[in-house]
């Protein structure tokens, strides 16, 4: 690993170097305006300032990351050329450091606005932990399983970015004795995935090759699918999970572009049977990328994304096999990473086998989460000049609101 | 009833009077502007003309409905009133004809851009049906269905308007042997619901009370909720239909608002159990709307909105029952409507009983759609000055795209 040649005072060797370049959204202290800028190191570089005047003027000059994302390869080429040779290069000092600012002094806003959210459910372990515990007698993979990879519809407007309180939800569920009630969920869970921001859209009937999925997917953020697992058993039956889910979606308020993660690019775990030829391609690629869960500071898990069984291309092409279009900032979701060993399950439903084996927390034994607990999922990849930190998702849990009609 | 006191040629009775009032988007012939009118008769009156240098300017300035759909009940009721005045008001006239144009003439858009979409499963006799037909050893409805309206998530992206042609999809499903392959839908079928278009947004953390549903949904549209049933089969299991539904929702393109029908409002059908406190309120209502259904000019089917077992003000309620927020132009769906006669039933799924009992049509025994099929859902209810004809929503069905990776 060669060293990083950025200037950025602490950036060489944070996770955030000249190897990275994760985009943003946010607010400085000293103006209203929305921002879009590059992270480097404990410093964000605002790039609706810098670019100002210059090529890229336009790409920047809404504050929203929209027009970069639907403007494709040729231009992120560019644009992460442009911000490369910005911060590499010290004869660009005068005109950089005006624009940037302390991490720590900006106010994150939600990177993307997202068009249709899509959950995946890709992790043949999780897939396989889920079937173990709930449909014991059977087959733990449903017989569709390795033949597609399943997937659903989520709520794209309670997609949320990191850093903002998730309060629980009140919720349906069965109470002890078989009856439903409406009250505070008493199961309320994680999901450690990773999402895929789509930049370049598509026409209506236009499918997406598993070879195309580089022009079409920007980027990478950090997700957290908190699920409500009592409100999610009791609903979903037949159509699927709802307000399990729909209550709030947390994303990483940093996307890291698909570029910086071409050191992190594996090989698929093989597959078996082989898909059918849509879902297939001479490389199929996964992603190096290792997950950690914490709970109040303590880890709890770390998950593989390089286990998953189905690669995210694949789960683009299936997405638009039947012809559904894509718009710039739809997202989707790998489904929840769990790798074959104990301390590397993506949900509390998993570490705690449904209840049944608590996990110990500083508290004592634990099962789902409670009131005041700080959930942090973060990612680290391989890069050029070492470690990548991606986009962290860290959320409060906050009480139930409580009111007359419960 | 009275008589409708509209001055527009031909507009009393039309289904279309002064007591209608129906919002769309339009190009005009002349301009390429996106403008937003009102449907009278053969006419739209084009609001975004008429309103300019007026108290209602800014609402249709944008030619989009969003800010209309945004503001709130009171200026709902404004906006309708200022709208009745011109239109049965002949001192109108000369500011009027101007912004007139026969809506042959115009090329309507998308009426609303789409934030969230989600469908219900809200008829009784169209869940027992499908229960029947995929579980006929157990009870027709799941142990759920009474105690909650059940749904999910669709994707808002591929909502399209009426007239937009539906391409049958390709996608993944068991061949005759049980053999996953890739290809044309098979059983390509409708199902005729109608939508309800939200105005006024929550913030995240809000729930809408059952009383509180006007306050929020701002009108309804017609809705055909296509459905590729080999490929939802296959998919289904365990999070729900996504593929098989993903591929085009078509809505009219007239919204009607809420206030047009008052006199549609009838008594909902008795609930047992009784719903949980969230879920119940002292009145619910359902709406007298009659649904036809037409393929190839012939009727097949008349669905009675009226039989639905759970009301829309319920559907909302349960939507944000878990803190879920709403935006204007998110979108609910009823779900299929079907009554419990053989010629009420509201999918060709239902009306050829999983393609056993097939229909006749012009060209012999027919189940699901074929290419080159026309399908045209209507809708009706009861006005004040006589009987309104909703949006319809109208699509002709083209071949699946062939390509080399089938």
């Amino acid at each position: 690993v060669s060293t990083d040649p950025i200037w950025i005072p602490g950036a060489a060797g944070s996770g955030f170097g000249s190897d990275h370049l994760p985009l943003g959204r946010f607010r400085r202290r000293d103006s209203a305006d929305a921002r879009v800028g590059v992270r480097l190191g404990d410093y964000a570089l605002d790039l609706t300032g810098v670019a100002q005047g210059g090529p890229h003027a336009e790409t920047f000059a809404s504050g929203e990351l929209t027009t970069l994302l639907a403007s494709g390869v040729p231009v992120w080429r560019q644009v992460r050329e442009w911000i490369r040779e910005l911060v590499t290069d010290r004869d660009h000092t005068a005109e950089v450091a005006p624009h940037l600012a302390a991490v720590d002094s900006l106010t994150m806003l939600a990177p993307i606005t997202v068009g249709d959210y899509v959950d995946f459910y890709a992790s043949i372990d999780h897939a396989s932990n889920v079937g173990r515990m709930f449909r014991p007698d059977g087959e733990p993979l449903t017989p569709n399983w390795r033949h597609l990879p399943i997937s659903y519809h989520g709520r794209a407007g309670t997609v949320v970015p990191s850093g903002t309180p998730v309060v629980r939800p009140n919720g349906q569920y069965l109470d002890g004795s078989g009856t439903p009630v409406y009250g505070p969920s008493r199961r309320l869970d994680i999901e450690a995935e990773l999402g895929f921001v789509v930049g370049v859209g598509t026409e209506l009937g236009e499918t997406v090759a598993v070879e195309d999925f580089d022009r079409h997917v920007f980027g990478v953020s950090g997700l957290n699918d908190w699920s409500a697992r009592d409100i999610q058993s009791w609903e979903y039956t037949p159509l699927g999970p709802h307000l399990g889910k729909s209550f709030a979606t947390s994303i990483s308020t940093w996307i890291t572009p698909l570029a910086a993660l071409d050191h992190a690019r594996v090989a698929l775990p093989a597959q078996a049977p082989r898909p059918l030829p849509h879902l297939d391609a001479a490389e199929l690629f996964g992603l190096d990328i290792d997950v950690s869960i914490r709970i109040n500071g303590e880890e709890l898990s770390r998950p593989p994304y390089r286990s998953m069984y189905w690669s995210p291309a694949q789960m683009l092409a299936h997405l638009t096999s039947n012809g559904a279009s894509l718009r710039p900032g739809d997202l989707f979701g790998s489904g929840t990473i769990s790798g074959p060993a104990r301390d590397q399950r993506g949900s509390l439903l998993e570490l705690s086998w449904n209840g049944a084996e608590p996990w110990i927390g500083h508290g004592g034994p634990r099962t789902f989460l409670e009131d005041g607990d700080e959930v942090v999922l973060g990612y680290r990849a391989p890069g050029e000049f070492g470690e990548l930190s991606l986009g962290e998702v860290r959320a409060t849990i906050l009480p139930a609101p409580t009111g007359s009609r419960r």
